[in-house]
């Protein structure tokens, strides 16, 4: 297979993440979104919302990579809300495997790119990192403050949860963390959260 | 309303180019895909292969940026076929309009960078955009010669449609033309394709 031909299998099976959904509704509550679409709009906040981060000389094309890849792995691994911690202890073996599968579709230096720029979102291990991971939790907020909290809900979300996860955002990114905050009290005024 | 709001306004907006179909079907051919999961697709594209265009020096950063912004318009403009030539004139009149509404929800540096990049990218006006336009093409044929042409046959495409289309990938990105030259060889003779 030459290398060209083993990119294009890639690509081929990335296009399985279009398949894999999450628990965030679309803005019109019309359907659960995917992880594919939920990507790519996490890179376009990225382009838009950078200026809020803090911590000067954010290196963006970094953090849009991070974020165009960042769950592919839900392709083997399936997704987890971020409030089943019994079951993310699992699903960090199961993304594990896939990161190995998927990536190593790729030619060798490409693998070990692509593996990288995940472990570094995983761990949370940069700047760009940190933010990708802000934008990535500011996003379903966002939504399902929109739709009236249907998914939350849905999942047993609760206040306390969105307030730890906002927590994280306070000192590099506190333009984001006021905002998401005044969402929440405003969401459990409106009756979309419990208090 | 503040810088924040603006933009997050801008966001949610965004939103809807999730649902925007397009005449492509996914891998597995069970539904056609959306415009907001293409864009990511060709941004995963643009990382993987890169290196088989020819021109030195490309900016990878500005190709994802454009491939993550240039369908935008078609939230409010739609989707036209690529063989639909006398409603492509058209088009460009709706996507200018579109174009100008979308991009204006950001603040107004932001807008302009936007409307940059678009134009950049709907002018071919660098290596960049003929790049991203080369993705564009590219993806439909490789999800059409997996999906046994099934969209070809509905929207009428021929061989020589497809062999015009991948005629301008010769000089710049001449694997990825021989690629895909035999893959429409190769389509129609396996009769997903008229001769």
């Amino acid at each position: 297979m030459t290398r060209l031909q083993q990119q294009i299998r890639f690509i081929l099976e990335a296009d399985k993440l279009k398949q894999v959904f999450r628990r965030t509704l679309l803005t019109d509550a019309s359907r659960l979104e995917n992880a594919a679409e939920h990507s790519w709009q996490l890179a376009i906040m990225a382009m838009v919302l950078a200026e809020h981060y803090y911590p000067m000389g954010l290196d963006l094309p970094c953090v849009l990579q991070m974020l165009l890849i960042h769950d592919l792995v839900e392709i083997d691994a399936g997704d987890v809300h971020f409030c089943d911690t019994a079951q993310r202890r699992k699903q960090m073996e199961k993304e594990a495997k896939a990161a190995d599968r998927l990536f190593n579709l790729l030619p060798h230096d490409q693998a070990q790119i692509f593996f990288g720029l995940w472990q570094e979102f995983e761990n949370q291990e940069s700047e760009e990192a940190i933010f990708a991971h802000i934008l990535d939790r500011l996003q379903p907020l966002l939504h399902g403050y929109v739709t009236e909290g249907r998914t939350w809900r849905e999942n047993g979300v609760t206040r306390h949860h969105l307030l730890s996860i906002v927590e994280s955002m306070k000192e590099s990114a506190p333009e984001i963390h006021d905002h998401a905050a005044a969402l929440i009290a405003d969401a459990v005024g409106k009756g979309f959260l419990p208090k």
